[in-house]
C-alpha cells in the first residue's frame, strides 16, 4: 500500500510544505508542494491561526498518512530563531490536531539524507530534489527543503 | 457587564492558568486557577496536543471573554528558552482556535502591574496576588503568575 508523507520546513513567515508518495517497492514520487505565508504585520494570534488553517487545507487536499518536520531547536540566539521555534510549536499542534503521526529530523540529517552531505547548501538540496523527484513542481527553496524533509523520513525507515 | 479574563504563564512542561472576573466598576475577583502539565518524556506532538486539550477544557469550563499571555520572546539562549517559546506557539494557536482575543504583555510589565516593580521576584508577585485577590485559591507560583498576567491586562485598559 502506498503512503503519502507531508514534509514541513517550518517557519512563522514562510513555511515550505512538500508531499511525496512512497509505494510498496519504496519508489518515491512527487505529490505536491505549497508555501504557507503569514503577514509579519499581524498579531501573533492571527499568524498562528493562518498557519493552522492553511496547513489544514493542504492536509484536507492531499490526505497525507505521516508528517515529517525539522526538529525544534536552533542554535542561534536571535529574534528570528525564536519566531521560527514559535511557528514550529503552532505547526506541530496543527499536525497533532489532525491526528497525524509526526516525526522530527535535524537539519543536518535532512541535508545528508538527500545530498550525502550534512552541510549542503540550499542549491545542492534543490538540485538533488530535481534529480530524485524529476516531476517535482516546486516554486521556492522552502518547498524543496520540505520535500527533502519528507525524503529524509522515507530514507530513515527504508534502510532498516 | 462583567468579563472573565484568562491569564496564561506559558511553558511547555508546566503552564499556569489564572482566571479573574472584572465588573463594570473595574472591581476584580478570583474565578479559578489551574496548572497544565505535560510529560517531558513524551514526543512533542503529544505534548502540544496535551497543552491544547487541557487548555480547551479550562476554556470550556470557565468561558473567558479575553485571553492575556506573556510575550513571545526571551533573551536567554538555552534549550529551556526554546521549549518555552515552542510551548507558547502551541498555546497561542490553541487560544486563537477558540476565537479568543489574545493580548500579549512582557514579563516586566506584568510584574510591574501587580507589584509596582518590573524586577519583582516570584514571592512578591504571590504576596500581591493574595492582597489583590484575597479569595484566590492558587496552588503554584505558576498559577499566581497567570493571575498576574490577567490583572496586567485589566490594568492596561482600566487606566485609559
Amino acid at each position: 500500500m502506498s503512503k503519502i508523507i507531508i514534509g514541513i520546513d517550518p517557519s512563522l513567515t514562510k513555511t515550505g510544505v512538500g508531499l511525496i508518495r512512497v509505494d510498496d517497492r519504496c519508489v518515491i514520487s512527487f505529490v505536491g508542494a505549497r508555501t504557507i505565508y503569514t503577514n509579519s504585520g499581524d498579531f501573533m494570534a492571527k499568524r498562528v491561526l493562518d498557519l493552522h488553517s492553511q496547513l489544514g487545507e493542504i492536509i484536507d487536499d492531499f490526505r497525507p498518512d505521516i508528517a515529517a518536520i525539522e526538529e525544534v531547536f536552533v542554535n542561534k540566539n536571535s529574534l528570528s530563531s525564536f519566531k521560527l521555534v514559535y511557528g514550529r510549536g503552532a505547526l506541530m499542534l496543527s499536525l497533532a490536531i489532525k491526528n497525524l503521526p509526526v516525526y522530527e529530523y535535524s537539519a543536518t540529517n535532512i541535508k545528508k539524507s538527500v545530498t550525502g552531505v550534512g552541510r549542503a547548501d540550499k542549491n545542492q538540496v534543490m538540485q538533488m530534489i530535481r534529480y530524485l523527484l524529476p516531476k517535482a513542481d516546486f516554486k521556492t527553496e522552502d518547498e524543496a527543503d520540505a520535500l527533502a524533509v519528507a525524503i529524509c523520513h522515507i530514507n530513515s525507515f527504508a534502510g532498516d
